[in-house]
């Protein structure tokens, strides 16, 4: 018999939504995944790319998730000091045996006092901020220190899950879901990376970013502050 | 001045979830880029991997797309003969500069008539059910055929959507997407395509489907008897 296994997304407004879309088609094809997608309320939350998606679960009705995951986009910003939300993450990543992030979904977890000690992968764009909340930033697509793993940005969700997937039903599960999902990877362009995009194309990835960047960071500084230690 | 150019996905009851979300995630990114999730109600529509999403459009509300893309999933089947829905891409995809598809999704574009004479790809489990709508099954991650463009199984939605906008808005856009979404993939194993994966683990991942494939064949016949020539 296939034991259930838990797995829960923290989907808040303005997330980026292929950050849990992408594992989550990976999770949700592992024996016996319980999907659990959660937020304040049921009512339905928009994320990015016009794409609005219903809760399954508030945090009052989620149960004790075998897996937390936190994914990321401009919406991390606002949770930084949101005490309903780090609570509901304190309380469950005490007790999940894994708790993981995509992307700038590992910025919450540090607020949230996750990852103080712990190794952790972020969006390159953001990744230097872990050192704020204690964590050391990981230039890889999959990152794993004891039960915490972590996902670099957006697309790396999808070997992330894998790479969690084969940890804990084995590698031929994860083959498995890799082939029924095609994933076979094959890029047209080579730009997948500020190492290989090249500066050009970093600064005009950040050009549009550089209005906000200012305030996203003393966001971050005010949440460091606020981060217990320990 | 960007002028504003409307995707449109058919967002139908079980469909591939990441199908959707992956090219999605790129198209949204694309300048001037309007985002259409389209169904017969504006009800929330259950995907896979337990992900329930809002419709933005309902087949009357919806504008004239410039490019259709249509996602796949076990939820193809039962659109093959529904006359509504494929009157609305029937109609869509006569006006639209761009038909396209993704995974089981050319198969619905094929029982709408779309593919006559066209190349496609499609899940590799399902690709040689293209010809029963006139249509020449491709096995790559991306085919194009004049204005159609169509992605293999899942994931290749990523490395499709990415292709079309290259076409549409150069190369420079492309990349700077693909920076952003770290789209650098790194997969854990060497099993995305049944090439690769092996006798093996092809006929694991067949086994599930088995009892489900006769019939699944004898709706894609019917549809073919149904689907306009021409």
């Amino acid at each position: 018999m296939t034991r259930s296994f838990h797995f829960g997304f923290l989907l808040y407004p303005n997330l980026t939504q292929l950050d849990m879309t992408g594992p989550a088609q990976v999770f949700s094809r592992a024996p016996g995944a319980f999907m659990h997608y959660v937020w304040k309320t049921l009512e339905p939350v928009p994320s990015d790319a016009g794409i609005t998606i219903v809760p399954t679960d508030t945090f009052e009705t989620c149960p004790q998730l075998d897996l937390l995951c936190v994914p990321g986009g401009v919406g991390q910003i606002a949770l930084m000091d949101d005490a309903e939300v780090l609570g509901f993450l304190k309380t469950q990543g005490k007790n999940a045996n894994y708790v993981t992030s995509v992307c700038t979904g590992s910025l919450i977890l540090g607020a949230a006092g996750l990852l103080n000690g712990y190794r952790s992968a972020c969006h390159w764009m953001w990744r230097d901020a872990l050192t704020m909340f204690g964590a050391e930033p990981v230039n890889a697509r999959v990152v794993r220190d004891r039960n915490r793993f972590s996902g670099g940005g957006v697309t790396a969700g999808i070997d992330f899950a894998l790479t969690v997937v084969a940890e804990l039903w084995g590698e031929e599960h994860a083959k498995l879901i890799q082939l029924q999902l095609e994933y076979d990877p094959q890029p047209p362009f080579d730009a997948g990376s500020p190492e290989r995009a090249g500066p050009e194309l970093v600064a005009r990835a950040r050009a549009p970013m550089e209005a906000a960047m200012a305030e996203r960071r003393r966001v971050l500084e005010q949440a460091a502050l606020n981060t217990p230690q320990g």
